[in-house]
């Protein structure tokens, strides 16, 4: 881990995290008989998402991955809609048997039309982890599944076997985590807050985190992964606070058959009460007005911001462990899902 | 079609339009060994779902179909959450073999949220036609299906056979259409917007239609829907308009395999232009603000609220066919889905 002490807190880079995962996905891909192939889909002329694009295939191309950026609408013609024939790329790369991934870049319509989009992406091809099948998963702590059960639309009418060691039982792999998300935990384990000392899937236990956002591509799965690894975490969002926990028996008999997954409570600590409680501060409020308040954080918490504009101000690493910026773990989260995609399309052909 | 006279304009009631579905279903449902079952499931305390629920109820019971109302959350219970265990009771319902539909009444925890919820339905039980597979279907104009495929959440890689008249092919049944938008169909069709002397499929071709609201839900499938169906459709909302038109030949190979299916262009119209054009103006803001000038709407035009508040004001009726709800049609057009699912569930098991 890289630092620069400043103050009391510490400003944390995320690139000695993202090396790790560098170094296990340049082990992994020398065991392949092919580089898995990565699709790109750029349908808009936003700046950030331009920006992106290239920063995935330079990403790509650096580690050995065979990509291809395709673009389309506004980013290939300015006369062109923005997002124009986004929908039939996704077709195309969805049933061309050379392509293992698929990265669409989003925002393209706003959310409703961009989650219909999310959908029509093939669950084999779904890099990003933003299909509603993995969702799913998440949001019931399934951890592991049979590939052969993603072509099912109708949810899982019974849980899968459920592994104590961070080992699939056999015939299942693990289910594919949203890129994001999965980032924060990686960095929030390698910073120490997970503890290993616990059993897997409980290692947050004792830990208080608040979640700044509540949407489906980050701080909802986001609380949610958190609780179901012990967790007590406080979701905020613009109207109310929740409160996401663990508890080892769910009260309905649909609940009870799976495995222990996250409730959800109403709470009513403000937001400052409950910044005052925590150990872990997440923000990912999508405006460049939205800053949290750095005389409400906890001494030596750690705060993560993973909004393009930062959620923190400048002081907050005089008091923090402040992780700024976790893109460069986001893009090794997508990349090992890319070869985990591989293997799942080896399993349903085999 | 009862109608006030009032000024040059009339004010048209969805009861005849839906008196004719009534009696349709009613022969239907004759056919049938059992009366299928409608679990409604209610998660809030907000008043208009209380009241829709209520609605549903009393509609089912008086055509003789099985209703059970689920109150749970905050709907069972003040001290309990909006939306508590909703998700657990839609699981319970998809894995109970009695119940032939499932509803909820949205607005439960936000758009994106709520997005989730109704890809957590099965669609085997969604007599709302909000789950993926049925959109996929209808943005793509595949209108017919075999059952079975609905078991794969992969989108299909060629389009079923077509049908010409307005009848399955062999070995297939007509997909689930979502229920408002269904519903604004078919009462253009009664008010004589399609034209029975074209052919099916082509029967709003020549009319211009302006669609205020693109969401997901309601705005964006009825703009697809009349735009397959041949019309020239603005779809309006807060940031853009956008043209819908159908067109026989499509650039991209993926287009080409399908249906011919409309296509959106950008727009480069005003709303005042728009309007100045449109035949039929169907207005979905849910904002008791929003209002549609009635200056700017063309002599005799057919306009058609599907906002909770009127979208239109009380001098619309002086220039415009006018149809103020359309709620009675709503209802229909979900228990024709519950009858074609209850179809479905006895064809996949055969």
């Amino acid at each position: 881990m890289s630092a620069e002490p400043c103050g009391k807190g510490i400003l944390l880079k995320a690139d000695s995290i993202a090396n790790v995962f560098r170094d296990e996905i340049r082990v992994t891909l020398a065991t392949r008989s092919r580089p898995p192939k990565l699709v790109g889909i750029l349908a808009t002329s936003a700046a950030p998402s331009k920006f992106y694009a290239e920063f995935t295939q330079k990403q790509c191309v650096a580690l050995g991955f065979d990509f291809v950026l395709k673009r389309i609408g506004a980013a290939a013609d300015p006369t062109l809609g923005e997002g124009d024939g986004v929908e039939e790329a996704i077709i195309e790369a969805n049933e061309d048997e050379s392509v293992d991934g698929i990265m669409v870049y989003y925002p393209i319509f706003g959310v409703q039309q961009d989650h219909y989009l999310q959908q029509v992406v093939s669950p084999f091809k779904d890099v990003e982890g933003l299909h509603f099948k993995f969702h799913y998963n998440l949001y019931h702590n399934i951890r592991y599944l049979d590939p052969k059960s993603l072509i099912s639309s109708v949810p899982p009418t019974s849980a899968p076997a459920v592994a104590i060691e961070d080992q699939p039982p056999q015939g299942t792999v693990k289910s594919i985590l949203p890129c994001t998300p999965l980032a924060v935990v990686k960095c929030l384990e390698h910073i120490g807050v997970y503890n290993k000392i616990l059993p897997y899937g409980d290692r947050a236990y004792g830990k208080i985190v608040t979640v700044i956002n509540r949407s489906e591509v980050v701080g909802r799965p986001l609380a949610a992964l958190l609780a179901n690894d012990g967790a007590r975490v406080f979701s905020v969002d613009i109207d109310s606070i929740q409160e996401y926990t663990k508890r080892p028996h769910q009260s309905s008999d649909a609940q009870r058959r799976f495995h222990p997954h996250h409730i959800v409570h109403p709470c009513t600590l403000s937001l400052q009460e409950c910044l005052a409680l925590s150990d872990v501060v997440i923000s990912a409020v999508p405006s460049a007005e939205y800053k949290v308040k750095t005389a409400w954080l906890k001494d030596g918490c750690v705060c993560v911001n993973v909004a393009a504009d930062k959620n923190f101000t400048a002081d907050v690493r005089e008091k923090a462990l402040y992780l700024p910026t976790i893109g460069k773990v986001t893009i090794m989260m997508l990349l090992r899902n890319l070869l985990r995609l591989q293997h799942y399309g080896e399993l349903t052909k085999a």
